[in-house]
């Protein structure tokens, strides 16, 4: 070993020891005759002495070290004049007496700080010394250590982690799997699992009963802000089980990472809201319930009283602002231009103000009564002082617009808080979902997702009304991650098929492999993937999964440090017996 | 919950108990009026009894199970009158009151038992029965514990795991490299990692101190037998350490699972052998230390008595079975087919009886008197009884193929028990390996791998006779894993790429990316990699690490089950830019 003790564990109490540390060049101070260093490791940073009368050699050798060369110091720990209370190690310092350069260090091209004047671009290239800054190296610990505690509860709830393959095939619905040729089957290729799905069913069917994996899946599509083309799930299936059985156990996956990783006690079950819930007030099938500010549907009450944006709307719904009754009229103007971007889509938004005074002050004073905006208000339990909020328009387009105001109420009010967390299930999913272009349904989690037994007589009747036992697990807004219960009747599942438009040979051909096995004797099962991306960046009250990834991708799905993807030789082509097609 | 017990977890204490189960029908047996079932989940076994005279339209019911059907069954634990002491739940047996089909099966190909009549290949085609199998799900068992067991371990060492990216560069040496087109960046490929190499070392440079991953790595290459185009290894990399420190470490862990999986308390420090002694004594750079039966080099002995075989050969060597002298000429024959096969690859044996009345019988007596023999015999401490057998010719090739014979003649004796574990360090590997074709050295580990300083000096005068920091972990003749100090001098490394016939521009192109990031600091530093697949084979005491691999591919690199590689889309294939030149 190249040392005695880390940088980080040296306290008052072995002062008077002779130790070896060895690290990066932090920061330099000369003060008068003294040289100041503090060397930093993983595990913190301690301050090194060099003292000009003692050892003139010595601290000139120091003052030639420049910012993170790599130094090997022997000194003894020694109670410092001056302590600080930032730091760990703070109490003491090192009176060097030896001090060996391990390797030099060219100047990094952005500091190595906790703010650092590095942008975003520059830091991607030079993710490694990235990396060395205390804050992000503090979100792959994070990672590491929700990763272990996942394996430690799941090991302990009796579910057995199984690496499935990462060299699968092609379905054909896989438009967005990556593939890969072989060389030894010329021709063919594999695929990238987008997710573990139908092995961990397979697993089920062996018998395997609690199956968890911390997964990598991979998916070649366009990428958004949060999205990466490979990223990790902690995958699970159980069988013999039924939907609460997979929320209890996942509730307490959730409660035991938020106790062991924030000390955070969470009280009692997570809440539960079916789908048509979240939609009805908030809008969203994410709600965050940090704050409440519940929807209020007005249609009917806004109706025939002349104002035509209200009365030809599908839909009229209002957010009550708690105390923005004082927003100004730019505040106001803030609040239009929010819901007019184009990612939000509303053509305008209307206000009411309940002033202190009892009265109210509205964008739509010329149709309403100041008795009118009394029982809007009502609805609201709004009371002096408070803005009400109202879109109009199509149903669903104004709900998801309604709910980014909601959302962006809440941050301008501080509701919401990023230390504190907020869990939900949202249950009750919808089987299928409508698509108007090509008319027909489709399944909205995935073909296996089993109806909800009571909603089974309505399968032929009313499909758009099937709700599946489908569920999601949301805190903050974010959702971490869902499942299901699956069919293992091959009755209901033939139905599905046929709801679903595919015919018995389409079935087959999609869904024939996994049918088959289900024929050899298959448990009822379900399970859940949660992501673990987005998991760690809520813990660690980060905006993008990108920053607890040790070597993320950009929005082009490349990876700036190492350049990848790139060009491959032409040899490697020829023996792949492919050709690039460049149109 | 489907159940309230498991199949396995009844005993004498429950006798009263109402519980319900589900499972598979193991076997179904009727015995007069009774019905007997065995039903099955992970756990175990347990018995079912229908009774006819008590309920015939149950046991009626009963009687139409088929094998592999999946069931949930009600009744009371009831104490059995003839106990089964083969199975933990034998005390009992549930009198079922309530029996319900879950879901039927058609009957599976093979049957699921330890020793079933299912050939592998049918077996792999339905894997997902296999798995059914108990021998086969406790490999998988053993293998989540093995893995449970280490991440525990190295993070009690405060190893941090941190995820390295499967979509990497391709690299130009990068000919095994599987590659995955980029929809993304036309034309471009990713390529999946042979191991996480690169990301370990930049992680160091990145201060991570301690870094390990159980990874997925890839190589699409030839498959022999326990190969597969997947594969996980316990990967490990480690900052301002030496040798020293990386072997105490990882012997830690081996002891670690020995103790925790097998109750194995293994004393001591595992033995040190060098790479040379490995190849002097054993013929091989993993030894099987489960028995002696060393090489005995002969060519001065036996040089100048006319015989010619010997006199010609560079090398001959020979090994000692104890107590073979009886062996009959048909046994020595079968020794002689033995090395005579083509992987093995040797002319013929040579063998000298030492008989029990103190007498020799050899195949060269033409040659070598009896007073030549017994010198010889002294030479192996030979006692009268024992068998001595003699190999000669060209050095490597007759050291290997008397490997072999070592080997097949300690299987022989019973030498090599599955049941005893005998780990050993291999070190001082050699730096370089000579190649005769292009009469140049190549790095026998990787270029980054770190001469032992004391052979430095050596580097100019004699490259072959340089030994690297580098060892391999053996246990019972497996190569469980090894790793190598690297260099972290950028002169050293220069000197190295020099050695190694690359300009340094073929540097600067092949490796300039790790370099260069080595040029901001970095710290001495070490690793290793285990294997997880042999480990756990090992463990399991199986032939191939297929056996402890859910989803295995064959040796074209084939998933059978899934049938993957295959064909694609032309509209994939038009997606990504590719066309396929069959030749």
């Amino acid at each position: 070993m190249y040392r005695t003790k880390n940088c980080g564990e040296l306290r008052i109490q072995h002062s008077g020891e002779n130790v070896t540390l060895a690290g990066w060049v932090q920061k330099t101070r000369k003060m008068g005759g003294m040289t100041f260093i503090d060397i930093r490791d993983r595990y913190g940073i301690t301050q090194l002495v060099f003292n000009h009368e003692i050892n003139d050699d010595l601290c000139e050798k120091a003052n030639r070290l420049g910012r993170e060369y790599v130094i090997q110091v022997t000194g003894v720990v020694s109670e410092r004049s001056s302590k600080n209370a930032h730091i760990e190690t703070g109490d003491i310092e090192i009176l060097v007496d030896n001090l060996i350069v391990l390797n030099e260090a060219i100047t990094p091209p952005f500091t190595i700080e906790d703010n650092t004047d590095g942008g975003e671009d520059i830091r991607m290239k030079y993710r490694y010394l990235d990396l060395r800054r205390n804050n992000v190296r503090q979100n792959l610990i994070l990672r590491h250590k929700m990763a272990f505690e996942t394996r430690k509860y799941l090991d302990q709830q009796n579910f057995l982690e199984v690496e499935t393959p990462i060299l699968i095939g092609s379905t054909p619905e896989g438009a967005r799997d990556f593939v890969v040729p072989s060389r030894m089957n010329t021709g063919q290729f594999y695929a990238l699992p987008q997710s573990p799905q139908l092995f961990k069913q397979l697993l089920m069917v062996s018998g395997f009963d609690r199956y968890f994996q911390i997964a990598k899946c991979f998916r070649d599509e366009d990428l958004r802000a949060d999205r990466q083309p490979e990223f990790t799930q902690i995958d699970c299936e159980m069988s013999f089980v039924e939907q609460e059985d997979v929320l209890n156990i996942f509730e307490g996956l959730t409660k035991h990472l938020f106790k062991k990783i924030k000390n955070i006690d969470i009280q009692g079950d997570f809440p539960r809201m079916t789908y048509a819930d979240a939609l009805q007030y908030y809008g969203s099938d994410k709600p965050d319930i940090r704050f409440e500010m519940k929807f209020v549907e007005l249609k009917e009450a806004v109706s025939g009283k002349n104002f035509i944006v209200f009365d030809s709307a599908e839909y009229v719904g209002g957010i009550c602002a708690k105390g923005c009754a004082s927003y100004t009229r730019k505040q106001i103007d803030e609040l239009i231009d929010f819901v007019k971007r184009p990612q939000i889509g509303a053509k305008g938004l209307v206000y009411i103000r309940y002033d202190a005074d009892g009265s109210f002050k509205s964008s739509i004073d010329k149709f309403y009564t100041q008795n009118d905006l009394r029982s809007i208000a009502s609805m609201f339990n709004a009371e002096p002082g408070d803005l009400i909020l109202i879109l109009a328009g199509e149903k669903s387009k104004t709900q998801k617009a309604l709910s980014e105001l909601r959302l962006e109420m809440g941050s301008r009010l501080g509701l919401r808080d990023k230390n504190i967390y907020k869990p939900l299930w949202v249950i009750d999913f919808p089987l299928f979902e409508w698509d108007e272009e090509t008319k027909r349904y489709y399944a909205m989690h995935h073909p296996f997702t089993s109806p909800k037994p009571e909603d089974i007589a309505l399968l032929d009747a009313d499909p758009g009304k099937v709700r599946a036992n489908a569920y999601d697990m949301v805190v903050n807004g974010v959702e971490l991650g869902g499942g299901s219960i699956r069919i293992h009747d091959s009755k209901l599942q033939n139905k599905m098929f046929e709801l679903l438009g595919f015919t018995p040979e389409k079935a087959e051909t999609q869904f024939g492999f996994l049918m088959n096995a289900f024929k050899y004797g298959a448990p009822p099962h379900g399970g859940l993937a949660f992501g673990l991306d987005r998991f760690v960046s809520l813990f660690a009250g980060l905006d993008s999964i990108r920053d607890c990834i040790a070597f993320p991708k950009n929005n082009s799905g490349r990876d700036v440090m190492i350049d990848a993807p790139s060009q491959i030789d032409q040899s490697q082509l020829d023996e792949l017996n492919l050709a690039i097609t460049l149109k």
